[in-house]
């Protein structure tokens, strides 16, 4: 039985000091079902993706907000992963239609993480990492900082190594309307930005963001539908809270492991693979998830950047969106968002930023340092 | 394909100062595994139910922490509605069963909550219900407090015949060594205490509770295991989030939505159960429950409870574990420990509180104030 995307919509990402949680999940959720030319009446399940909404807003119980704001008259219920929110959500929705649940299924992932300080924002987010961690005084920067460290002294890779990922993610985004940061950077300019946690600069960070995202999953019924989406595999996997139970800091298991069962249900190579969204909440990330993937090998994924593979006019365009680091990181909204981009490059309606060729795509989402990590792979019909 | 329950456990709940929230997990999902006989490395999903780590404890990305506690090498999702979390975790880990994404599920449902003030758990709460409720300075207790007013209104109820449904399941818990009140009230001693919002008093009104409890689901394999129970149905309904959006107080629509598919997903007649455990987070929720899930009539319910049709030796039995009242109510937990008591009850294990006939029970459980409901019925083999 297959699953399609039947609509999708992303609000603009940024400091959105206009909007609350509430107006966001609206906005994605009725805009989303306007694509998808369904009535919210016709819907039979919603599942919401969210990390903060109990401490940021107060706001638990997001599923029934949802149902009551978009006048659906459907169960719901709201999955946390972390950061990975988002794509669980996506992954509990296309489970519920397989296992004949629904056939109908709304997906909002939304995150609104203005309305706090910093400081408090960065307390809260330490929740998606271990007691050790947060007892020890670490920050989220400072722990992908001890696997960036990791890595460049296993291979070799330097500072402007890894900035390069902010580079490529901010010239994505500049040609993306919905981003947060509709700018490039220079190579010097990143590489000389301030020092977050030693070797992670500004560029190498992603930003707190405002935003919802919102996808219309549907059971095939046979009806071919204009720019149709398939759903080809759906998996997650979870791995320790903390790195402290790691057998290695310079690979995310978690994503191995999704990733393997991922393209064995899809049924395709990694070299099949044309375009990707993948979790880059640090520069770090995007390098150890593109070798975690299998579209570079261990320790080659910052040599395969340099030479432009990953770049929009490249082999294997990642983070076309602009990333987490540049379109924005809502954490709940991210793994939504991403499925957004894929389903739109794979229509051929991503503007500037259009990929060249886009039949298969992959979006990657992880919860914290990789406690939780899901793979979906799509393909246009 | 059936889904059957391998195993379960329940903590002791109580004022628990001496076990935190990992503590509780633990406890409840490795007592789940070994009285299922099942190794942490057989399961293949986790799914937990919480609903405040992440404010309280500053923990959220649960599922994670949970497979690195236990030993666990499968992927997990934590899942959150409000007050039916726990309901809601057993009911995505049966779904996961259905789509054949797993065959040994372990769902834990666990919180802590007395390691915050009264006032802060009370605003913690007011999460799972709308903006505009918690605006107008309304509680919890406040929101059942307008519906307990409407309901006596409309029926003629009394306040004695709210605080029966106190002290009932005081008897009943009064029999559960895992209970955190174990003792019996009087009539008068429940009618007398302090008032908390009128007309609830102490005895109307289910306590701060820390626990956990577990359950291993298992799809049938074909081998008959020794007092077995099988799940006959789960269903889950959304209804608006606040109150004002209801076309009324006196009943809650989300259970008579899932009880309504559950009972044709069952196959069976309301007058089929022979027991249940029911959402009695203030009296008048638990009279509007035997209601809505069919047992007694609208307006009736208050009638047959005083003629003893819900307790130990009635025709009903319902909250022998002594129910959220008497048993208490850590919120994320609720909805499962339930089902350890259905489970415990059907399999003849229920010592001093034992029902005299159990053939099928029925587990039913609310988020906010009727924004969620899930109901499981299930069945001894």
């Amino acid at each position: 039985m297959k699953v399609i995307v039947g609509g999708v919509y992303q609000t603009k990402f940024g400091e959105l000091w206009d909007k609350n949680l509430t107006d966001l999940i609206f906005e994605a959720g009725s805009q989303a079902l306007a694509d998808a030319r369904i009535k919210p009446k016709q819907i039979d399940l919603v599942v919401v993706g969210n990390k903060l909404g109990g401490k940021m807003q107060g706001q638990d119980h997001l599923a029934s907000l949802t149902t009551e704001l978009l006048g659906i008259e459907a169960p719901g219920v709201r999955v946390e992963a972390a950061c990975a929110s988002g794509g669980m959500a996506v992954h509990q929705a296309i489970q519920a239609i397989r296992a004949g649940e629904a056939e109908r299924v709304l997906v909002i992932g939304a995150e609104k993480m203005t309305d706090a300080t910093n400081g408090e924002v960065g307390a809260a987010l330490m929740g998606a990492a271990s007691n050790q961690e947060r007892r020890a005084g670490l920050s989220f920067v400072g722990l992908y900082a001890l696997m960036a460290r990791a890595y460049m002294e296993k291979y070799g890779a330097k500072r402007e190594d890894l900035v390069r990922v902010g580079v490529k993610n901010h010239e994505h985004a500049s040609l993306n309307p919905k981003a947060q940061f509709q700018f490039k950077v220079s190579l010097e300019q990143a590489k000389n930005s301030q020092m977050v946690a030693e070797p992670l600069g500004l560029f190498d960070c992603s930003p707190i963001t405002d935003g919802a995202a919102a996808v219309v999953l549907l059971k095939q019924n046979g009806v071919r539908v204009k720019r149709q989406v398939e759903i080809l595999a759906s998996q997650m996997a979870t791995d320790s809270l903390g790195l402290t139970e790691r057998d290695s800091l310079v690979e995310i298991r978690a994503t191995k492991w999704a990733a393997k069962r991922a393209y064995r249900e899809a049924g395709i190579e990694t070299s099949e693979v044309d375009l990707a969204e993948v979790h880059d909440c640090f520069s770090i990330a995007e390098i150890l998830a593109v070798e975690d993937l299998g579209f570079s090998k261990k320790g080659d994924g910052f040599k395969e950047l340099k030479k432009g593979r990953f770049g929009l006019k490249g082999e294997l365009p990642v983070n076309l969106s602009g990333g987490l680091k540049a379109c924005g990181h809502p954490v709940g909204a991210t793994g939504v968002k991403q499925i957004v981009e894929i389903v739109t490059q794979l229509r051929g309606e991503a503007g500037d930023r259009q990929a060249k060729k886009g039949r298969v795509g992959l979006a990657h989402n992880v919860g914290g340092t990789g406690g939780t990590a899901t793979v979906h792979i799509l393909r246009k019909i």
